[in-house]
This record gives C-alpha cells, sequence and structure tokens, in this order.
C-alpha cells in the first residue's frame, strides 16, 4: 500500500528536506525510520524540499510498503523512531497513483518576522529578527501586486531548475500582532527556489524604506533576480500546509 | 548608580535562574557579562529564581556601578556579551533602593500546555505535551477557588524554605488557543517554590477527570502537599512579567 504522512520538524538543526551527502536532513531520517520500522530499506518521497532551517508544521511525504499494520498507526511507530524534531502528525493510507509533489495544488508558507528593539530568545529559532521599525501596511500593500499568475524570475534564486517560472499566488498577506511579530502569509500552486524568502526579503525593504510600494510591480515585470531583495534568513520560514484535492483526512 | 535590568531567556539549557556551583546559570552568566562589561567583580540580585528549564519573558535584575555609560546603553553592550538564549530587554537607572525581589508586587506566570494528538515540535520547547483530551473549562472554574489570600502550602514543594506559606493570588484563568495550547495564567503578589507548576500539575489532573473540580478547594484547605497534583514539567512554565509599583519605564 501507498502510505501518506504528515510531518511537523523543526528545520534548526537539518541541512534541508532532500537526502545529501555527507549532512543530515530530515527525510533521511524519515527514511531511517520507515526502514527500520518494516526491516527493509523504504524511501520516501516528499511534496516539499524546503531548505536549511526552514521549518514545516505541516509537509507531506509518501512510501510503499507491503504491511498489515493499520496505516494510521504508523505515525506512532514512526515517532518511536524519529528524533524529538521531527513528528508524523497523521499517517493514512492512499491510492496508488497519489504523488505528493505533483498532487500538491496549493501550498501555504508563512514567513514570521520580530520587529523589535531587541530580540526574544523564545522566538529567535521560528522567526528572523529585524530591529529597524517596519511599515508592515505598506509591505502589506506591495505584496498584494505579487497575486495572480506571474513569471516570477525576479523572485527565483538564480540556482533554479524549471520549466517554467510561472507560478500563481491566491493569496499574501502582511500583518503584525501584539508580540511585534510580522507575519507575511502567503498561499499558491507553487513556489520557486528560495521564492519566498525572496519575496520576504524584498517586503522587508519596502517596510523600512529601502524600496517603495510602487517598486515592487517593477521587479516582478523585470525578470531580474537582480532587480528584488536579498534572500531573507531561513529561520524565519515555515511550510504551514499542503492540499491535496480529492483527498479526504480523518478526523 | 543601581542599574535595572529586564531579561528574557529560554531556560532549556540552563540550571534555573540562581548561582550555584557545578552547574550553569542563567546569573552567573549575567554576572559574567557585567563583570566583563565594566573590568571588575559585580554581583547582579535577581527578582524571581526560576527552576531549571522555566522560561522567562521579563525577570529583573539589578546590580550597582559606577560607571559614566548611560544606563540606557547598557542593554546593548550587555548583549554583546551574553549568550543568544539570555537577552537584556531594558535597561534603566533606578534609585539605590530598589530592590528586586522585595519590591516586586505582582509576578504574572504562563503555564502552556500542547494538548493534542502529537507534540509539535516547534512548540515543544515552550510547552508541556498532554495528549489526553483536557476539559479546559472545567480547568478554568477549578482554578478560580484559588483566588485570594490563601495559606498555599499545599501547592508549595515541601523543599520551600519560607517564614510564610500565605500569598494572594489576583488572577488565574484557563483558556485555550487555535493552536490547541492551553495557557494557565496566574497573576499574584508572590510565589511558593514550584507553587504555579504544582498548581498546572493539579489542574490537568482535573481537566482529563482525576480529579473533580470540587476537589481544588479541599486541597487548599487540606494545607498537605500530599493532596495536591504533580509538579508539572518545567518547559511549559514562563515568568511573564513583574510589576513595581512607582517605577516608571520609558516607552
Amino acid at each position: 500500500m501507498r502510505v501518506y504522512l504528515e510531518l511537523a520538524y523543526d528545520g534548526t538543526l537539518y541541512s534541508g528536506w532532500q537526502v545529501q551527502p555527507n549532512a543530515i536532513t530530515v527525510q533521511e531520517c524519515l527514511n531511517d525510520a520507515v526502514s527500520d520500522l518494516f526491516g527493509c530499506e523504504i524511501l520516501t518521497q516528499g511534496a516539499s524540499r524546503t531548505d536549511a532551517g526552514v521549518h514545516a508544521r505541516c509537509n507531506v511525504a509518501c512510501f510503499d510498503v507491503d504491511t498489515r499494520m493499520p496505516a494510521e498507526k504508523i505515525s506512532y511507530a514512526l515517532n518511536q523512531r524519529l528524533p524529538e524534531d521531527i513528528v508524523v502528525q497523521r499517517s493514512m493510507e492512499v491510492s496508488a497513483d497519489f504523488h505528493p509533489r505533483y498532487g500538491a495544488k496549493e501550498k501555504t508558507y508563512a514567513y514570521r518576522i520580530l520587529n523589535r528593539r531587541f530580540p526574544d530568545p523564545l522566538l529567535s529559532r521560528y522567526t528572523t529578527f529585524f530591529h529597524q521599525e517596519l511599515d508592515y501596511e505598506k509591505m502589506n500593500r506591495a505584496g498584494k501586486c505579487l497575486i495572480g499568475q506571474h513569471d516570477f524570475t525576479s523572485f527565483a534564486s538564480v540556482k533554479s531548475q524549471t520549466d517554467s517560472f510561472v507560478r500563481e499566488i491566491y493569496d499574501l498577506a502582511v500583518s503584525r500582532d501584539e508580540g511585534d511579530v510580522v507575519t507575511i502569509l502567503v498561499r499558491g500552486n507553487g513556489f520557486l527556489y528560495n521564492m519566498v524568502r525572496i519575496i520576504a526579503g524584498t517586503l522587508l525593504q519596502v517596510g523600512c524604506g529601502l524600496k517603495e510600494e510602487e517598486d515592487v510591480p517593477k521587479i516582478l515585470s523585470a525578470l531580474d533576480r537582480e532587480q528584488a531583495g536579498p534572500t531573507a534568513p531561513p529561520q524565519g520560514l515555515t511550510l504551514e500546509s499542503i492540499r491535496y484535492p480529492g483527498l479526504e483526512l480523518p478526523q
């Protein structure tokens, strides 16, 4: 059967999702746990290849296994084998044609910035610290021009390997909470390599006055990575959710 | 001059606030940073001796120094000398009779419990995980009987060294947020050793049905530590704030 997994992880200590030589990754830990549980080598496929230091409230992975263990119990067995900073939140059986990457129709990311005079050690693992005052309403307005289907070449790492730089952003909103955390919440059909972090780096420049609101549409249409702001640091980024149309999740 | 400091810290890696032999404490790190900054041995006094693993959004400390450095700049200089998980949020001059411990008239603690099926690695440093379903409204009602001035012997560690077990709780409320975090927020004129964690351990038993709401006033009047619930784990506890009447805080 094909097993679907939802995973939450603190990315602080990992070199990202994807297996690579000479570095510990989330996928490697998951492969090891699954292989140990079923006593044979099993490789998992992930939905989103999060970068080093990026967190997830819900990344999705799947694997194939021949077992009599009920799929919904696999989460408990895997959590006994995973390090504490990776936790399976749900496991269930899915059809054999389920593909975590190609089937994903909507992803939501949050980029969180602690905006005050001094860092808060209780938030530093999951936010980017920025001490200059940010005008989050300006950032929110500037971000709105990114909503829709566009060629996001300006907001992709030059290292991106892709056939097309066209993606669709369904929604982008910037808010500020009472604890001085400015959150950029962005939802779209998919994101290019470093895209959310480059959007965050650009909106940060707008928020502190280094760029104007009106610059953002110009950057978008320039199709030039050099025009956008820097890639914001990874620890502020969390993959919040992934949606698969037609997939029924039990309560 | 006497310098007042507000400190935030992640208590995960520390053996609590107070200096002790053969263990790294928050106060020791602060003493080292202050002594290094001014080039002589300086000892700090703290308001609240938080336990090993307990966090603070705002603990208060003070020290005496003869310096021409403006008091409000000391925060920046200390943060360059402190580990990343301890951050001075504010420094200012106070009168020579200011005492962080005796002058504190109100402290607020939050005890946070993540109540769901699986842990969340993004919250595990700052919450206690509890998978059995909690009736937070029942916990809230049960906690209300602790409000007021009482002898809290039943809710104090038997290791407490104190002349009086009488304390006043001004408010105690239990709430639940959308992220499955149940928070016990308690405000009082002072707390006995382990008092908030024993209250939390007792209310947890009420929340999952091991104790009844009506048991809590009986436990309070029994003046017997054995009657209350266990001491809840430290990582769920955060010292949120301390209030000094008459102390003027600049913006």
